[in-house]
């Protein structure tokens, strides 16, 4: 992170309370350093009231400006902690209204679409209340803690015909992923064989009790995981696949026996196959809080991307790196058009599905929840 | 690759015969481009009579070159083809010995030492061959090629009390992996928790028949492979180990039915855990043989090394990056001194066993042989 991107922050964290701060700075879901948006980009075509439910993760921050930029309309939220109350309407103004239940906001008729980041083992729950209100539903990953809730939540599209969109920001809020996508989309490395993703976080200090408990947040395959068993499945084309191995542990927090630090996994897929590992050892020395790879190989080429940080290198994030046949080339992302939230409000309008293809993100969610129950241990000793 | 270094090998590329030079520089097997070293080390207090046998693959110059370094004569050598023993005897002068017969070389009483590479198939008969002979051996990697060999060897070495060794070079001849392994002895990153490597070499053209016949060369994870389970087993400490999973598959060379150009796998030891990719898909456009990388992690930092190229990044090659508690570091490991040489030769001499642990070069091989054997495909079409 360079100077100017560290000083972003400083000044967004001089609006926040400390607990939010806290949160964020650390484990790498800060607000982004920019103000929030304050309308659509230009040439944005529709508009969607949407209501906010659940700001357990500061991940909303990130989806909420995405559905502001793609043309959503902040309508209402609902949250019960007050200083997350507090951090909410620094950020998006007093004006918008606090629902003094979630109920108000799924009976409210002009919503049309719902973003929720409660604690993850409440997401799905969420998400099937929300599509059974006539709504849309965008759940902070990962949105399915277990293959019960999946089977719920696949069970309830089919019968509401709604969207349950995950918001799976490693790929789609990175500007570096989004070119990537686009790279392999021109045919540049040829046929994509393998992602390899590289996932660390920062534990930090602050975390609420239930980062601790795995029957909360799902286990670290299921929660961090799930951005990655995403951009296999992307990446390689994948409409089928499945967990060729997968491992947890907890090897630094004995006084923690609910917790997982480690987790890795080797996925297949009919389009290509990946590994992921994720880990919470972002050492303190890293300047931001992840040093997250993801490599994307190809018959004629591969790419790196070091999507937050370029260490001893070169300043900011989103760094893109592709070898192919003609030679090496770094590409700067970092203006990099995101494109999920207008894609996902003009599918909400338009019920395509080009932001996000539904049966992809969940079998992105059933490779993470059947890898986390089959794990072995890392270590054997 | 910087320039100079392209140019210093254009500069031996003049002094050998183009078959070699297109294995080598389209391999990463090339002789280093510095000439033969022509004594020992300063320092170095053995000297033992060696002989080498079978110059199939590249590697037998730096293997020759290592024990010149550490003490080693070169007594004699034995080769048929006489493209092979042209190019032997260019590189370590004419004064050199071309024996008639192998067994010249196993009779020869004042030769204690034997270094191989001859086609993979053929590396541990002669190892056997040469412990019965009382000597010692150093085989270029791998070493072995099935279960069965590796159960004679391990038979062959209780019996004789002789070295089997395997010379893996992807640790023990570059400069980078010796650093990264000084850096995880000093504690700098805490307890090694996994190491990722990442191998991919390219095929270039001149390949030989044996080359893509499985039999031969015993499995992309057998020959390719060996280098990275050995960096597994010594970077985690790990005395014994297993596979978890493996993949290895042929994507790109339909014509060639008993090649494979892709595998990986899944291992975990005693001491930690690790992943390993080997491919066959280096770009034509990168200006080396492959972009080797290793990460190390550990409970308080991490190491990564671009062993070969920085792509997109600094010139040369031996790059190592550390992140720890203090910050990051970057160290250029180019003149980091390689201890192999000078330690196997004491080991010979001494009946030490500081340059190699013999059961954990042998763990290496007998992980990939399983990782082999029962590997799934990588793509589930």
């Amino acid at each position: 992170m360079d100077r100017r991107s560290i000083l972003g922050i400083a000044g967004i964290a001089a609006m926040l309370p400390p607990e939010v701060l806290a949160q964020s700075q650390s484990s790498g879901n800060a607000p982004s350093e920019n103000a929030a948006p304050i309308g659509p980009e230009p040439g944005v075509r529709h508009k969607v009231d949407f209501g906010v439910i659940g700001l357990d993760h500061a991940h909303i921050y990130s989806m909420t400006d995405a559905m502001i930029r793609g043309g959503g309309v902040l309508k209402a939220f609902h949250a019960t902690d007050p200083r997350q109350i507090d951090a909410f309407r620094k950020r998006y103004g007093n004006a918008v209204k606090l629902a003094r239940s979630e109920d108000e906001i799924l009976g409210d008729k002009t919503i049309g679409l719902i973003a929720g980041a409660p604690i993850p083992d409440l997401r799905a729950p969420l998400g099937i209340r929300a599509m059974k209100a006539g709504k849309d539903y965008l759940g902070d990953k990962p949105a399915i803690t277990s293959l019960d809730q999946l089977a719920e939540v696949r069970r309830t599209i089919k019968e509401t015909g709604r969207k349950f969109a995950i918001m799976y920001s490693e790929r789609l809020e990175v500007r570096a992923a989004v070119q990537a996508g686009e790279l392999v989309r021109q045919g540049r490395i040829g046929k994509v064989i393998q992602t390899v993703n590289l996932a660390p976080h920062r534990i930090g200090s602050g975390r609420p009790d239930w980062f601790w408990d795995k029957a909360r947040y799902g286990g670290i395959l299921t929660d961090i995981g799930s951005h990655q068993a995403d951009q296999f499945l992307f990446y390689t084309g994948s409409k089928t696949a499945h967990v060729v191995a997968a491992q947890t542990g907890n090897l630094k927090w004995p006084g923690k026996p609910d917790f997982e630090d480690f987790g890795d996994m080797m996925l297949t897929g009919d389009g290509g196959t990946g590994y992921v590992r994720v880990d919470w050892f972002t050492p303190d020395g890293l300047p931001t809080w992840g040093d997250g790879r993801l490599f994307i190989l190809g018959t004629e080429g591969y790419i790196e991307l070091r999507k937050y940080v370029d260490i001893a290198g070169r300043p900011g994030g989103n760094h893109l790196l592709i070898c192919d046949r003609q030679g090496v080339q770094y590409m700067d992302c970092s203006r990099v058009h995101l494109p999920f939230g207008p894609q996902f409000i003009a599918d909400v309008v338009e019920r395509s599905s080009v932001a996000q293809d539904q049966d992809q993100a969940l079998l992105a969610a059933e490779l993470v929840l059947t890898a986390q129950k089959n794990a072995t241990r890392p270590v054997s000793a």
